[in-house]
């Protein structure tokens, strides 16, 4: 049998595991534990070590007890997969899977594998016997088929059915399962405990699973570990001893002293409040993309005006949409919601008018940011078939490598396919995994509902800047990272090589430097920057011959 | 000619002036005016001292200089109608025309009027030409033509257009117009400005109208004054030299040294501010909505979810809609920018998704809230006509006796239109105006949407709460006022008499107290708290013969 090879990103390659290197692994694996066993640590299984399974895994194996003592053995699980695999062996060298701003990942991570021994990872599911807890952090992704349009959409099940199915024949009975993964409100109640259950019946086993639900509220960025370990967490049990052994749990591992946990009645709350949590965060920015616009057509500055109400603080989680919304939360929990109401708890009514509206408006801002490049290049007489555009941010939030469903994509997406030819640059991203592998992507493929979309295959991530403006026609600031909020018009047009037209999705651009820009002879368009037309009749009028 | 009579809620009886009148009322100010120049005082005439213009007069009106001196002599202006007249009289023997829960309100004007003799009240708009400046506090309302649907409706423009217009014919080329009144996004520079700059040119007046607008951020309550002298302020001006002196003015009257004025470029950013600022609210209530219902259904307690979500600061803006969301602005601000886009500055398409469709979710919410009453009326069969239903809280918010568009307002409507007998408490409100004075509602006649409502016109306000209690047949918790909260279940029942239904419409009761409730044999519904039905079979499975 030809071995399969999964490659980590940096190129380094790995052959998966054959059959017969299962009985071994898990021989290395059991060694582990019962080293573990005798110094007193739980056993706890992480069954995803993604984004954020990969953290968490870290944050237990680092906890301690009273005495500043191990109090935890992690075993990181994950399915040996092409796409997947080479986080076994990496997170076994002590190196992180997941790349992060926050250095405290890497640290973490090396040492608890290499210094405290108290972090491996593995393939194979046979680790499951071990465990005094499991935790579940796989991924659980919202299938879009359109665009603008998340009620005609599905949630993939299967991954995280089979692993509750493979959880509930492998462990201990009174092992804890804590559903860490966000899911559709009823997962824990109506599909995994009534599932688990039947299995544990099958197996002899009377008593319940202890089954849990807890969100944790992980934010890429420098403080990466921070929040997921120093921040409030939400969470609640099927029943009073598995609500008493999650509370115990969490209580060990996360700093819940500064950051109190809320305890729900039941998981079917714990896994609502999450998906309102990010819904609330969805409707607040789809609101103001209406009223970006209406500031776009009414020479008002949106950016001054959300400023100014965002001064009460009854008002402080107004922000502004940038671009488009991005990460990979804020585009599908609402949907999970609006599907489960009708899938798993069997409503026929269409209840949700906000929460998807949020959602489809928020998928399609960057199809109008694109627009926007547009009109600019238009207004300079500048074909878009042919013109070199380069994005600044390829990433969905300032100052992190994090690109899934960022609006760059949409955008880059749709100049492709009008025939730009793009050109990106972000300082945190190496590869543009959505557009170099245009075929699996993680939840629509946006590349089916475009054309021209082959040449983004080969799309370098640009890290010179000054480089990267080097002839271009069109300039779009699609992200607040920090290296552009400094950029100065001249050194821009200079580097240019003339004048360029400039498109700011993201409030990046101050009054002195829109200006700066038009009187180098550049056009200049911002989304929400209706004032702009102000500033341009200001230099007409200074301009004019009387 | 017969004299009209305005009579003031504490029912004093007041003749409405007589054209002989008008002089002398002029030289009484006038003599004023001049004692207050030789003081050297400003002159600033506030139009309309209703909610906002009575404090914001008194707040001008107690402003000092460096040297701790009365600095502002400020005229009160209203139009002597039948409706209002009496707020003249009442301001000038130093009476507050606005109950207010907060003390100060009564303590500033009395200062004012009496000691420091700053303030007085007029009704002839010959004040006008001593003004330096002028503020415009006129009400502008939103009419709406039908129950859940804004965008069929209306602004009534004309009161202010009048202002408008007066003022420029009266005052002095160099008097600063400030329009406080929340105004329809281009109405300072799209109608106030040109209809004021023509009659001055008619005037042969050169130079421009200063004009500017400034949003005041009032909230009914305890801190009535201080949510308008001790709070931040969003301001601009139609040129550079309203905008400067819109900027002195504040920085002389309000707090700003605590509370930095927001200095926008334009007028319009300004109006658009206030109305996103509005409408984002109403949104993020609206949204809840739908999550509220869909917690009724799943058993799931929103209120716990919400105190959840709400730990995050990034999320702290989140709030429960209770019963309906009241109180002037929230129900119509959003409506005057969807009015504005098409009407003001000449859309027609459809720009606005959300904004408009969470003030029709909200505006039909005390609806559901009627249904939740039916509901649990129903499960005790008891029937609707005739059944004595006390509703506890008329205002839109706790602890406020302001009832303008209260949910309370809506249910009781509906509950009438079903036949029921009203009772309402509430310890804030004296006279339920929309309800007695069933023809001058400000914004929409609700009444005309029902059938049953003559019998709301005699509704008292119940101030004894035991007394309200006595026979009846349904308890509706309808805002959070203080009183309410520590209610015991056994005393609530001990003065009714027996078993009722209790509908909690905003979270005041807690899981002890809903289980008080049912093992004292009510009935209990709650919205959003769908968890009831889990301690209802708690106590099914307790009571169960084994």
């Amino acid at each position: 049998m030809k071995k399969e090879v999964s490659y980590s990103p940096d190129g380094i390659k790995y052959f998966l595991p054959l059959e017969g290197d299962y009985a071994q692994e898990f021989t290395r694996v059991c060694d582990l534990v019962a080293r573990a066993n005798a110094n007193g640590q739980e056993i706890v299984v992480v069954m995803g070590v993604g984004f954020v399974g990969a953290v968490m895994a870290a944050i237990v194996a680092d906890a301690v007890n009273e005495d500043g003592m191990p109090s935890k053995f992690v075993i990181g699980m994950q399915r040996p997969s092409v796409r997947s695999y080479w986080k076994i062996p990496t997170l076994n060298k002590g190196i992180s899977p997941v790349k992060a701003e926050d250095p405290e990942v890497d640290r973490l991570i090396r040492r608890c594998v290499l210094d405290k021994k108290t972090l491996t990872a593995t393939f194979t599911y046979d680790v499951l016997k071990l465990a005094d807890v499991v935790i579940i952090d796989v991924q659980l992704d919202y299938i879009k088929n359109e665009i603008g349009n998340v009620r005609n959409g599905n949630v993939e099940m299967s991954a995280l059915e089979d692993s509750f199915d493979i959880i509930a024949h492998h462990i201990k009975p009174d092992a804890l399962v804590l559903i860490e993964t966000t899911v559709a409100p009823g997962t824990t109640e109506q599909i995994a405990f009534p599932l688990m259950k039947k299995i544990f019946r099958a197996r002899g086993i009377e008593s319940d699973p202890l089954l849990a639900h807890s969100y944790e509220r992980v934010m890429p960025g420098r403080d990466y570990v921070a929040s997921v370990r120093d921040f409030w967490r939400v969470c609640s049990g099927v029943n009073q001893a598995s609500t008493g052994r999650v509370v115990k749990f969490l209580n060990e591992v996360l700093n819940t002293k500064e950051f109190p946990l809320t305890v729900l009645d039941r998981p079917i709350e714990s896994e609502t409040a999450k998906i309102v949590e990010n819904s609330y965060r969805a409707t607040t920015l789809a609101f103001m993309d209406e009223w970006s616009k209406f500031a776009e057509r009414n020479g008002i500055d949106i950016v001054k005006v959300i400023n100014a109400v965002r001064v009460r603080p009854t008002h402080s989680n107004l922000i502004f949409p940038g671009p488009g919304i991005g990460g990979y939360c804020l585009p599908k929990d609402g949907g999970l919601g609006v599907w489960a109401y009708r899938h798993v708890l069997g409503f026929e009514d269409d209840l949700f008018r906000i929460t998807p509206l949020a959602i489809d408006i928020n998928d399609t801002r960057a199809l109008h940011a694109a627009q926007f490049v547009r009109d600019a290049m238009r207004n300079m007489n500048l074909p878009i078939a042919g013109a070199e555009i380069l994005i600044l941010g390829a990433s969905y939030r300032e100052d992190v490598g994090d690109t899934r469903f960022s609006g760059s994509e949409l955008m880059a997406r749709r100049l492709a396919d009008m025939g730009a030819d793009i050109r990106v640059h972000d300082p945190y991203v190496d590869q543009w995994w959505e557009l170099v592998t245009q075929d699996n992507y993680p939840s629509h493929s946006l590349k089916d509902f475009f054309r021209n979309q082959k040449k983004l295959k080969d799309l370098k991530v640009l890290k010179d800047l000054t480089e990267a403006l080097k002839g271009i026609d069109t300039l779009v600031f699609a992200v607040r990272h920090k290296a552009y909020l400094d950029l100065e018009p001249e050194d821009v047009v200079r580097a240019a090589g003339g004048p360029i037209a400039v498109i700011d999705c993201f409030g990046v651009l101050d009054d002195r430097k829109i200006k700066g820009y038009l009187q180098l002879g550049c056009e200049v368009k911002g989304l929400g920057r209706g004032h702009i037309q102000r500033i341009k009749n200001e230099i007409r009028n200074t301009n004019r011959v009387l």
